[in-house]
């Protein structure tokens, strides 16, 4: 529907800024990529005895990064985010695609966005496969692929009664960082530099993933809050939970904020992309191994109780162990909607 | 980044426009996929002796669709452009996820767009698994799975020097369509509805491509202008082509316009999503025989020469039985690239 010449048209951009890092892994990695960039489709191979796990993410300028955001830190972002969801199955990554729309070829923003993309694609050895570009108001949109083995990928569904609720690492910080940048509180640089790579580079948990496949009943990954998060899982295993407010792992940072910020970055903040999961308490030793072996923390924060009434509820007890009555509760609980 | 309530959220639009449809195909046909829509990941088992086929595109309004497009004809098309580069490969569908930016949550447009979609997805027996649902600028990123016995692939690259070039169907009709709707040319009411769902809702050939998988050497999707697409081959494959503008199938339709708009439009017009392929003459019989099983016209328009110089050119033979110079090629070889 448009004119047809350009000083930087599509196949450039494809070649300059993407393909030519893709044969290079490919190069020096085959995996399970049998054709890369540049045909109709990509072709992967399969181990028989695997499942393909498969995500997508769409990240929208202004709603997902504000508009003038490192075009570096949005590479790695945009596939991080991919790759949490794996990880939130417990499957090892294999690939992913890569649609983009961009206002135009800007070759500057592309060659960062594009350095950050193939930064954490290689740290976990997933490759670009695929994808289509265009013209058009910037989003970016990554479909990712892992595998593991079949019936073992750790589902929403699998909570059972009288389970462990884990989440590792801090939650909260990437909506400190959030809190700072809009001038909602106010941060130190030096504080600011320590947590901002936590909303802008987070750390996709996928060799945790991994190593919970034989461990948890139940995972997903925090993106849009803790206890919205959580509520999936108890929806779809037909249970209620308790949390408590003070075990919930938080950074020296948040802890200087008051109580009540800490709580609610923690308890609803988003954007942390850290595992929840839930366990039998038999496999507390198997855990604190992994999270010694792994070097992140893992904390018990609650445990998963049977449904009372015909939603699933949480339970939060605070800081001086006393349950928060409903109004209380629902500060907390309000995740982030993205019609919203 | 947002607030948090919305009459229409993010989930209520995944459960009433997507979850239900996408349960009740998976209910009535599990086929390949093991856990579809609700979880951080689908999860898909694959034939051991399979590889899977993955590609995504990107539609955005103003580019790909008039930002008053029917949506109904837009969920058709969003799968279509999708199931059509599957084909390219030879690939039966296996299922795709879906990407959504609205502007809002329109109930009327998302159960348009979802009626179109569903349409489709389950005339090809191409379950949604997935996606992901937001507020932003109008934007559609579908990625399809597809899967091909091993090595069978049709690949762009496997072109030999003596291989007929056919098309399927007929080209030039969307790009007719579209002249009609941009008022560039003057098309009767009864013709434009003769030919425009060429352009809103193409035919993808996924049986022809299936039935092609021993047949052809090399195949693509014409989306861009067989001309233009046709290099995508030459140049993979390192070799020449001589094409026959006068074999170009077109319809009775485009058959009324002047001969200089016919071969414009049948060349270099794309959005048509016919199959080009090459397959070595000893073929001919099973390709005739391909044609008639599948009710599709197969049409012979060039042949496979030794590349001369050190890029691959396509030399284009007049109604005359002339060459065309190189001015009069270049008007039919510029291809339609998203970024110009």
């Amino acid at each position: 529907m448009q004119s047809k010449s350009s000083p930087l048209g599509e196949f450039d951009v494809i070649q300059r800024f993407f393909k030519t890092q893709s044969d290079a892994m490919h190069a020096s990695n085959p995996g399970s990529v049998t054709l890369g960039i540049g045909d109709d489709c990509a072709l992967l191979k399969v181990d028989p005895v695997e499942e393909i796990a498969i995500t997508s993410d769409m990240l929208v300028s202004g709603r997902h990064f504000f508009q003038d955001a490192n075009p570096e830190w949005l590479g790695w972002k945009a596939l991080a985010v991919n790759l949490s969801d794996l990880a939130a199955m417990g499957a090892k990554p294999l690939g992913f695609s890569l649609a983009l729309a961009l206002p135009g070829p800007n070759s500057a923003w592309l060659e960062a966005f594009s350095k950050g993309l193939f930064a954490i694609a290689s740290q976990y050895d997933c490759p670009l496969v695929g994808g289509d570009t265009t013209a058009g108001p910037l989003n970016i949109c990554i479909t990712a692929f892992g595998s593991t083995p079949k019936e073992k990928a750790i589902r929403r569904s699998g909570a059972r009664e009288g389970d462990d609720i884990w989440v590792s690492g801090f939650i909260g910080d990437a909506r400190l960082t959030l809190a700072a940048l809009r001038h909602e509180i106010t941060l130190s640089r030096p504080d600011l530099e320590k947590i901002q790579g936590r909303m802008h580079q987070p750390t996709p948990r996928v060799e945790l993933g991994i190593a919970l496949r034989e461990i948890a009943n139940s995972a997903l990954d925090i993106s849009d809050g803790l206890l919205g998060d959580l509520r999936h899982i108890l929806k779809q295993s037909n249970k209620d939970a308790e949390v408590f407010l003070g075990r919930l792992p938080k950074s020296d940072t948040l802890r200087k904020q008051s109580l009540a910020i800490q709580n609610l970055y923690a308890a609803s903040g988003g954007d942390d992309y850290e595992l929840c999961f839930t366990a039998p308490s038999s496999k507390r030793d198997a855990i604190t191994k992994i999270s010694a072996d792994l070097n992140i923390p893992l904390n018990q924060i609650g445990s998963i109780k049977p449904m009372q009434h015909s939603e699933p509820e949480i339970h939060i007890v605070d800081n001086n162990g006393k349950e928060l009555n409903t109004q209380e509760a629902d500060l907390l609980l309000k995740s982030f909607d993205h019609f919203a």
